[in-house]
């Protein structure tokens, strides 16, 4: 039987959710986790990954296993470390968590300040330049809708297909704290971290060109850099009705 | 010379800010820090104290000391931990931060779940309950103004005079995460933490008296239990213009 479970971690002290040999990564240990409980080894297949230092409080993964027990989910979680399974539910046979997610959604926090402030510094990251919030703000309203995204992807990747849809980006702030959240049918590598960097130099007067000239370069090189990678959490996989 | 400093700390890892012997406190970091620097002991006195594992993200704190040189928070600051100091000015020499201070603003962040969420769980308290958000907003509408706050004071508290004023207090939602916001002339001993304790009572129908009843009855019987440390900040401490 095929399962859907839900994941939150604080992706600070993982490598990544990937396994890789010799590093602590989300997947390793939840698969670890599960096969001490079920006493078989059982993959874990993920919405998509997420890199070293991001977290997650909505992340999807689906497995198979025999029937389970109620008392699965409990005895799974008391053997995870800052990692919880927040739900479980049986899916069809066929769902796959990856190519069936229909859209995701991702949360960006940042703070501004000469200092770093040590209470936003455990889920924000810090950026030292005053910003202007109403040319980020303009700047976002290009992202919605259906574009070739290449601006934005990671140069050392192999995707050939860089069109992505938005369906909602927008930014917040709250005191000197920035929230910024963006929804879309999938995402690019270091996509979302590349959209904030470049709206970080756009909000403090580095960049002046116009999002939407950026999006037209398909040139990475338009872009801001890749903002740090704390800060960064997959908040939601929408797979529509099933 | 009288100075002001604005300080940002992760509470976690503190026995609160009061100096106490063989206990790492905030105050006694900074006092450390500023003897290491200046040569010389050098005592700050605080808005107030905060509890152990109450984080703040604008304490202020004033102290006497010669002309500073223009390093001396970067000098300061790297000598401490997850604590900064995030803006030093010069005030007048009867300026006092905890007599001066017309208003303070706490934050209190819940998140509600079956499972407990590691991602949240860095900055707020887990409610294992179902919240009902419109009645503890209706609730915290009685709050706003003057009133003898008894029933929301600490039992072993020394104070005498339980009035306070509140000029704000709300309550917003997204999704599972609660935030908090209050703000008056001053707080009781645990008053912001009984206060969201009933509220969350409420929420969950445990309380079904009315906010108004419980203020009324200057009893601290009638309030929820004190909600745990972790989720409370301290956001800001207002002194009017000076």
């Amino acid at each position: 039987m095929r399962y859907l479970i839900t994941i939150a971690y604080d992706g600070t002290n993982y490598n990544g959710w990937q396994i890789q040999p010799n590093k602590i990564t989300v997947q390793g240990v939840i698969e670890s986790a599960i096969e001490c409980v079920l006493g078989e080894k059982t993959p874990i297949f993920a919405s998509g990954r997420t890199d070293a230092m991001v977290s997650a409080v909505g992340q999807v993964a689906h497995f198979d296993a025999q029937n389970l027990k109620n008392d699965f989910l409990g005895h799974v979680n008391a053997l995870l470390p800052d990692i919880r399974i927040t739900d479980l539910k049986r899916v069809d046979d066929n769902f796959n968590a990856r190519f069936d997610a229909k859209r995701k959604t991702y949360r960006y926090y940042f703070y501004t300040g000469k200092v770093n402030n040590p209470y936003l510094d455990k889920f924000a990251s810090h950026v030292k330049y005053s910003l202007n919030l109403g040319t980020m703000q303009t700047a976002i309203k290009c992202l919605n809708g259906a574009h070739n995204f290449k601006s934005f992807c990671a140069m050392h990747s192999s995707v050939k297909d860089y069109d992505r849809v938005i369906y909602n980006a927008q930014l917040k702030q709250d005191g000197n704290l920035f929230v910024f959240e963006i929804t879309g049918n999938g995402f690019l590598y270091n996509m979302v971290r590349i959209i904030v960097g470049t709206l970080i130099d756009i909000g403090r007067g580095k960049i002046t060109a116009s999002m939407s000239d950026i999006i037209s370069a398909r040139d990475r090189n338009m872009a801001g850099k890749t903002a740090e990678a704390k800060g960064l959490v997959l908040q939601s996989v929408d797979y529509g009705n099933f």
